[in-house]
């Protein structure tokens, strides 16, 4: 089975703790399996760890990574790296050559990126060539990656499932026994 | 041709700052044509007039609005209400009823929202059933709902416009003389 993980480049954990938290529970929600924080940031992984460990399915968070190690590493092992970009090739020219990869590692940048991950990156992807949001970008990445079934998916083993309902909340309490 | 508003609620403008900018920069990106905020906040008015000067398009911000008065408003001039919330009825199944609905409001909240909405909204809506982000959402629902379409879309008007490069960043200057 196919790897996806995304590396989220700079992060500061005095102003961008929602920001990246959002990124990881959208990494986890749309099918990846964890991300790698290029800042130490132990809160995050905790937050992230009991979304994970209550609704369901295996996510990992590491903070405090070195990103370049991890880009050489992954590519050493022969994964692909697709950097998401405003600046980049518009996803729907590229989307098939990255679903014919192997495993993928994400990178998302919050407002800078380090210039060298244009140059490591194997593509670079626009989201279209707008401003927008590394939130966002990643969603459309990995939805069209998936061709859109992780919105169906079941996630089990957790202690909480949603009863989808037209009018009310409905939360059911999952049994293991 | 249909109107697409984006809803903004429960912004607090001493922590939602960036997150509602997303908010307002995806609502852009993918089609919207302007977003509604739930609080007064005159700065991300100004930083999102700012980004849609320069990179083409009409799009409006306005803070500082009633949300209930302009749902019951939007719903007597015959538009639509569409929620976003992990606790709806999944994307999928009603995707084809919004795309044939008119003009189309669609709320977006923080963490949380006041219980009324479900009740006022046509449709509540999941961008699947599991906790993520509500910019992750809306990005999500634009692009089903135009199809994939937005983010091949060429924005005129705009002082700036991405060239897209394999790898480097490349920003072309417009012109309207």
């Amino acid at each position: 089975m196919r790897q996806i993980v995304v590396l989220r480049l700079g992060h500061r954990p005095e102003r961008d703790q929602r920001m990246t938290t959002h990124v990881g529970l959208t990494a986890r929600a749309f099918g990846a399996n964890g991300m790698l924080i290029a800042a130490q940031d132990m809160s995050i992984e905790k937050n992230i760890d009991d979304i994970a460990r209550r609704w369901g399915e295996k996510f990992f968070v590491r903070s405090g990574i070195k990103w370049k190690d991890e880009v050489r590493e992954w590519k050493g092992r022969g994964g692909k790296v697709c950097h998401l970009t405003m600046y980049g090739i518009n996803l729907p020219d590229v989307i098939d050559d990255v679903r014919a990869a192997g495993d993928i590692l994400v990178v998302v940048g919050a407002e800078k990126v380090p210039a060298e991950i244009y140059g490591m990156a194997d593509w670079n992807i626009a989201i279209g060539n707008q401003p927008h949001s590394e939130v966002a970008a990643l969603a459309i990445f990995l939805d069209r990656l998936h061709k859109g079934r992780e919105l169906s998916r079941v996630f089990k083993g957790g202690e909480l499932q949603v009863v989808p309902r037209e009018r009310n909340k409905e939360v059911r309490r999952v049994s293991h026994e």
